[in-house]
């Protein structure tokens, strides 16, 4: 299951974007971090390795929030089990608010990245990844062979939002499937500027290091994206 | 060829993506207003008809000019031989510029939009229409039957940016394909806010009045976009 994945066991060096993610970070010491689904925690205990003052890790699940607080006795760090939506912290606190491959699970983005809005300080930043519109959109997503050869995945559905069931590491996982448009007209919506987007592909040098990375050049499997409240 | 397209017979209103554009304009009336690669002027006449003190078209195509020019007499509306990459006009003169269709044949993005953002008055704003890069991706693009009903469209080649030579209308085509982080980043490096993105799709009623878009719905051709220079 999940907690075999690359990205589950080696952390973020086992999440190929990281390193693009970690470029649309603002220095880190002293900055109190919000982090939107933290999962095992392994943004959080990264966060405080490289100076965070404080950080929130926010998750709806138990056992992931479990395995995060046994890897680490980090007084700096909290754990709390919360819905995203819900999102019970006080106004104007964090300087960032980081949330990794959450956002497509999450119902009401409107109202989450409002929340977000409001508990980040004037000046205050988002960085998040997701799963891209294209990754997302398809009623039979999977690699096809191309007839001319190499392989092109098979995009339909785009324009038509709203819950698409997979199955992924034998589970049915229910995710919401939204336009680019949508994705970023929300943003804008809740008061963010946008700094920064990026549909994600890997590199040269990181297909060297895992070939099977390699197809990921074909189409966009996740949107990275960095906004601020403005000040 | 391209004068036998319903936009270009039909002018705006053969352009099913124009209601949607048409939203994204600020109120016309005594607007300033620069159309970046005018083709048949058909933006421009209507900018006239709905108030704009002043309108320029710019096109590189004579010929496209000849046909703009011969359509109207009106002395609100200049028109201009030249590549967009040069734009040899003054700073902060224009309240408007809008482009239909034209960014995703030009080569020098970055130095087209400085352009853009330097003859626009602080304030004054961009809206604009591409060919979507999941349109312009694709090595072999065109509908493929899915292998479950329906049609599908080949999404291959989305991280290789660069030239994409098409066959179209019995000519040769030369674009540009670029990200969708691409295009945004070199909007906001260039100086610009982002206000919209749009992937565009069919409304139902556009599906009722031309059954022939109803495909258009299972991936975007057209991203729309608005911005503005800050103040």
């Amino acid at each position: 299951g999940y907690s075999a994945l690359p990205r589950s066991v080696a952390g973020l060096e086992g999440a190929p974007e990281w390193p693009a993610l970690r470029t649309l970070l603002p220095p880190m010491p002293g900055l109190r971090v919000l982090d939107l689904g933290c999962g095992f925690g392994w943004f959080c205990r990264w966060a405080r390795g490289a100076g965070a003052g404080q950080v929130i890790g926010l998750d709806l699940s138990a056992r992931m929030l479990g395995r995060a607080r046994a890897m680490t006795d980090d007084p700096g760090i909290a754990w709390l089990r919360a819905d995203l939506a819900g999102l019970p912290l006080a106004p104007a606190r964090f300087d960032l608010a980081w949330s990794s491959l959450a956002f497509h699970y999450v119902k009401d983005l409107a109202g989450l990245l409002a929340a977000v809005h409001r508990v980040l300080r004037p000046g205050g930043r988002l960085v998040a990844s997701l799963e891209h519109p294209v990754f997302t959109a398809p009623r039979r997503p999977g690699w096809r062979q191309a007839d001319f050869g190499g392989w092109h995945w098979p995009l339909d559905g785009y324009g038509q939002e709203g819950q698409r069931a997979v199955d992924w590491l034998g589970a049915r996982v229910v995710k919401q499937h939204r336009t680019l448009g949508t994705l970023l007209n929300t943003l804008l919506r809740a008061g963010f500027v946008l700094d920064h987007v990026e549909d994600w592909v890997p590199t040269e040098a990181a297909i060297a290091a895992r070939p099977e990375l390699a197809k990921e050049r074909e189409r966009p499997i996740f949107l990275l994206l960095a906004a601020h409240r403005p000040g």
